[in-house]
């Protein structure tokens, strides 16, 4: 590989596909920067499809809509590869990585794409069948688009394969765990973002007791150890743990089994309720994006807020119970690096624990006073970057 | 009332009855203590049923087969009141105190049975369908046995009626809270006695942020702050929380989803499966029993154990969390109160959150050393002494 080629990162989502350009010559060490990102929004029948790229900066490059065929997966990223020529870059794709949710029991590492390797992982939809179709899209368009480039694919499952067995099952016949039936954990590629983080606030950091809270429209929390993660609170699917925009997060499975049996839901109604009118907005009734609820007056979006800050402040001692102790929690996802009045009142909760943020409302990157026993802090999270780093790696190899 | 005159408790499950009589006098301050206790098990079709009645000191005052008519609900009650008239006993019972697994969000209170008050008790019963309708036909049966004597519903979830709002609702749409999916918490009684015991092992406890493990085949936590209940393990239904002899405890609602959509699953085999199946049992494949997995020497054993002691560390972390603080840990239930080597191993679990089991291997009541900043006891597990208590109370009012 030399150091005149490209790496694209895609992480493709029901409606939408995010997307950045890496130099393809990324050194080890600190995570790579971006030449530059965007997204392909409002993909799909109905909808307003748009296409935005933005430089390392964040200044607008381009913005335009997308019609007719373009407004697909597909269309959207021949539309992008029609910008870029375009934009005068005529620089080889040496190859293109793709966030998938799922990678299984098997898949514990970023993966070259085969056809047997794209066959496995279609075979892994029901585990994640509101994300995995929609990510495996995304690989089925780029191959069709980059006829030849290797395509590489980098996992939200594959960082948490180091927790110990008893974390990775749920108290079930072992046939059930050994047919899938088992914590996989999610949001794995922001967690390994975070970890290459750690050594640039404190050199003790990546041999520490860490929990990183990735809050955005999606949460959750993970118990890294020494940049091991320990435990997680997302399970079996991205549903449970903590409150999230629409999801549930935590309930009782009997309260499915209610819901089923003397509501007479059905399964796919059900499905519908906990992952689109939950969470934040199930309980606000009003949004389920945090700054509406922040800018809204109404009691109910107070209890939403109350109720998703209760569960990260004790969903974080769960995940310091896992580790044995707590050196430091960090924050990142679009909530958490943003949210600060948020963060504090977690900051709050979470004294008892030894984290002494009450002499500071600093913005970051360090949260907690100086002497503070526990140290907070927030962190940019850069799943894309993350996969750039596992795409380069797999095509040296 | 007068001091001549006695009180009974029942609790009545699937396949047995418990009891416990009284003195009607009771003191308030330290707890009632029983005149006799047992049993009637075994009941119902291709069972053997038996009943067994031991004094306060344990030793045996009738042990025998219940057969015919007998092997019944009511007939067993039948068969206790023959054999305490033949004890040479009259004293006349004042009331009769049962445990009902569920007081919806109602009954916050224990509550004399009236004939509208079972007709609601009655409608409960798809919350918890495998316990409250075994709990309301002890009711039927006293009523029919004691004609014309007061029956007093005592209920597990009243005890954390004093929770906040927000730990006492899942993150979904607010109707459905209204109707009832929502977080009530179970073993109330048992956590009312660990409480009633708080002063006599220190002063300071009846004040103080304490965590109650109450671990049997059952088994929850619950996180006290100056003796009222602020959070607990159990939700909606007592399948929730902590790993436990054939319940699931805690899994991702979304594997329930899956188990119907991918595996043709029904709801009523999913309910078997989560309740019957899976814990200690599911796990082990051996036992769910935790003396037989401590004997056994199968791998799957340990791990059994090994998830246990786990689920016990991480969710007494959350409960802390809750708690905002911990003051003091009390073990309870027959695991809780018996099981040395198993407290020991939660107890390190724990030393990073100040607890200080190093040096004794106490059998209690208290477990930690002299100078642990977190303290651990254990206690003994009385709801029928609750029971009697709340009985007595009711009719006092």
């Amino acid at each position: 590989m030399t150091a005149a080629a490209h790496l694209l990162t895609l992480n493709a989502g029901s409606s939408s596909i995010k997307f950045a350009l890496f130099d393809a010559s990324g050194r080890e060490g600190a995570l790579p920067v971006a030449l530059w990102v965007g997204q392909a929004d409002g993909l799909g029948p109905g909808l307003q499809a748009r296409l935005q790229v933005r430089d390392r900066q964040g200044g607008r490059l381009h913005d335009a809509p997308l019609s007719g065929t373009q407004a697909t997966h597909s269309g959207a990223i021949a539309a992008l590869l029609d910008w870029r020529a375009q934009h005068c870059d005529d620089t080889p794709i040496a190859g293109v990585g793709h966030r998938i949710v799922h990678g299984g029991a098997e898949h514990t590492h970023p993966v070259r794409v085969t056809e047997a390797v794209l066959a496995e992982l279609t075979a892994l939809e029901p585990l994640a069948p509101l994300h995995q179709p929609h990510n495996l899209a995304g690989v089925r368009a780029a191959f069709a688009a980059f006829a030849g480039v290797p395509q590489v694919a980098c996992f939200d499952t594959a960082f948490h394969a180091t927790q110990p067995d008893v974390n990775r099952r749920f108290a079930i016949p072992r046939a059930l765990h050994d047919e899938g039936v088992r914590r996989y954990g999610f949001h794995g590629l922001s967690y390994e973002s975070v970890v290459a983080q750690l050594g640039t606030i404190d050199p003790e950091l990546p041999g520490g007791k860490v929990v990183v809270a990735h809050l955005g429209n999606g949460a959750s929390l993970c118990a890294i150890d020494a940049g091991r993660s320990v435990a997680t609170t997302m399970s079996f699917s991205p549903l449970d743990g903590l409150t999230m925009g629409t999801r549930c997060g935590h309930i009782d499975a009997a309260a499915v089994l209610f819901l089923l049996q003397s509501r007479g839901m059905t399964a796919a109604q059900v499905t519908t309720l906990l992952y689109r009118e939950s969470g934040l907005l199930g309980l606000s009734g009003v949004s389920s994006d945090m700054r509406a609820l922040e800018a809204s007056a109404a009691p109910a979006a107070a209890l939403a807020i109350d109720h998703f800050v209760e569960q990260v402040v004790q969903q974080i001692g769960t995940m310091a119970a896992a580790l044995r102790g707590l050196d430091a929690l960090v924050f990142t996802g679009g909530i958490g690096e943003n949210a600060g009045a948020l963060r504090r009142r977690v900051l709050a909760g979470l004294a008892w624990m030894g984290l002494d943020a009450a002499a500071t409302a600093a913005p970051g990157p360090r949260l907690t006073t100086a002497d503070s026993r526990v140290a907070a802090w927030v962190l940019k999270c850069d799943e894309e970057a993350m996969i750039a780093r596992h795409t380069a790696r797999v095509l040296r190899h």
